[in-house]
């Protein structure tokens, strides 16, 4: 897929302390930035998304319309599009790419939007999941810049349960003695898979495979066709074991507290952020539950926010795209976000 | 530990059609079986429980308490202690271990609480988890010997979503290559510890590790202790790679409609239970979520049946006797069960 831009980073100094040399952003528009730059809204990749994953969300008569919006896509850095192990030459590559936060990927991205673009507002950051997160760390990191944000299946801060459900994909993946601690030079197979199989009770709710929804919506003839024709196939799908453990450490310590000037404050970060936001999780979210966005939420003292759930048994999953309701519902609050 | 007692089941013709020769049940006993026999309740184990580890539960001024009820605790097939792929001879040692089902474990303890001990009718079948799952296959192998039951946190069919949770444990198991399709010599640690870290997001909630409960009342440092202290130390803690995997083919598999008669018909099957019972799942259990246990009772229709689900953040973990509070809850409900 090359249907993409690269913003060169040149040298990027990152939170943890490592220099990313001659890093790249890679990023996709859609539609036309108008001329008093008012119509531009960034929307982040997810976990091991790559920009053409996001594009479920972008089309005429959408909220994320090209014929209105200047949409700006940026890869996660270690998503394989921008710098990541898999792309990155010696000495940073594979094993020994460093450490990236929330607040370094908004960091890039924001060069992008102002130095590349002049982009002084935007009118709007969303994401699903990572995404998400780095649409709370846009508000954050640059308070006066979001005029609105709709973060859906995400967090604000990464919970301890999320933190030890990805460290059982994590192990499922490091167990494979081919992943030779990052230094391998075929993907190790037998790790990608287990991950997948450890991430299929996390990724859809109980309620979902209850009633074999992978049957009937998504075409899958059993529940064994769906572990292996959704779920490894998707760890199998160009994914490098580096890189998903790179996007799993961004994760993993992702808290919006940790953005320079809170000292580690979640509750006064979130406090700072002025941007109007929906924020959506997903009722039967099994890593980003709707309780702990509540949380968010009634720490967003700054903002008009509110707490909207997306119904329905589709879990994490609900933002992921492949279900027409669960899309249109988060279209509709997409419209009626930009129209406030 | 070798304070229990062996009964030597000979051969025993499996349900999935091997035979498993010179079989030994191991189980302990507390209390005095009384003179009509009318006093005998029977505490299946658990998934890699020993019969040890369900003494919790037992004690004076508790529901089974051993100075009224003959309590027998009979160890599952695949635990380690009773017949086991680490403990079975050649030729079905080890990777060779023959298929279980629950139907099978029950038939054995059947055999051991008619044959040896002479017992015609159960006070009581009750369990956690897998114990659980035995105690309705209990109630549906024998529906006019068990008077009572009381499944904690179980269910009387294994759900998509729980042999889901499952595959996972199992890939993170076996992607150790340690593990040689298992004909290891030594343990597979990795793998152990691997599957210890994807367990630990499913036995407890997510309220759990956002309150720090593993901190607060289990006496961990942080949560790094927990993964290790907790979950790492519980999965070597003598368990062996071969049994677990045995046990997980018994729990994938189960499900009360393939007792024979019930021609697969899970729900007919939940209909011919006789037995009067408190079915509890807890809360916030992530693979045995209460909407399952409600569905369960609603079909036993043949039977005094009342869902009473226990409250709290302790997930799965609410049945496995570490919080005082939720044990009081179960054994309140055993002592009122055993009181009607």
């Amino acid at each position: 897929m090359n249907d993409h831009e690269i913003f060169e980073l040149e040298d990027v100094v990152l939170q943890e302390g490592a220099t990313l040399r001659h890093a790249r952003l890679a990023y996709k528009t859609f539609g036309t930035l108008n001329e008093d730059k008012s119509n531009a809204i960034v929307y982040p990749t997810w976990y091991s998304g790559r920009h053409w994953e996001n594009e479920w969300l972008i089309g005429e008569g959408m909220a994320l319309d090209p014929n209105e919006y200047f949409i700006i896509i940026p890869n996660m850095l270690g998503n394989g599009v921008s710098s990541s192990p898999s792309n990155t030459p010696p000495p940073y590559d594979n094993a020994r790419f460093p450490h990236v936060t929330l607040y370094d990927n908004v960091g890039v991205q924001h060069r992008l939007v102002t130095e590349h673009f002049g982009i002084e507002k935007l009118a709007l950051v969303t994401g699903w999941s990572m995404g998400a997160q780095q649409t709370y760390q846009w508000a954050v990191s640059y308070p006066d810049m979001v005029e609105r944000m709709l973060p859906f299946c995400g967090s604000s801060k990464t919970s301890r349960h999320n933190f030890v459900f990805l460290e059982g994909v994590k192990a499922a993946l490091t167990a494979d003695d081919a992943f030779k601690n990052g230094w391998y030079d075929e993907q190790p197979i037998k790790g990608l898979r287990s991950m997948a199989r450890v991430y299929a009770g996390w990724g859809f709710s109980q309620a979902f495979y209850w009633d074999e929804v992978y049957k009937e919506k998504l075409g899958f003839s059993s529940l064994e066709d769906f572990l292996v024709g959704f779920w490894e196939g998707f760890f199998l799908d160009g994914r490098d074991a580096n890189n998903l453990l790179a996007m799993l450490w961004t994760w993993q310590n992702g808290d919006v507290g940790k953005t320079p000037g809170f000292d580690g404050d979640h509750v006064r970060a979130l406090g700072a952020i002025k941007a109007k936001a929906i924020v959506m999780p997903a009722e039967k979210d099994l890593y980003f539950p709707p309780e702990d966005e509540e949380y968010a939420v009634g720490h967003m003292t700054n903002a008009e926010a509110e707490l909207r759930v997306i119904p329905g048994v589709w879990g994490h999953f609900a933002g992921g795209g492949l279900n027409p309701e669960d899309t249109e519902f988060i279209d509709n609050g997409l419209k009626e976000l930009l129209d406030s």
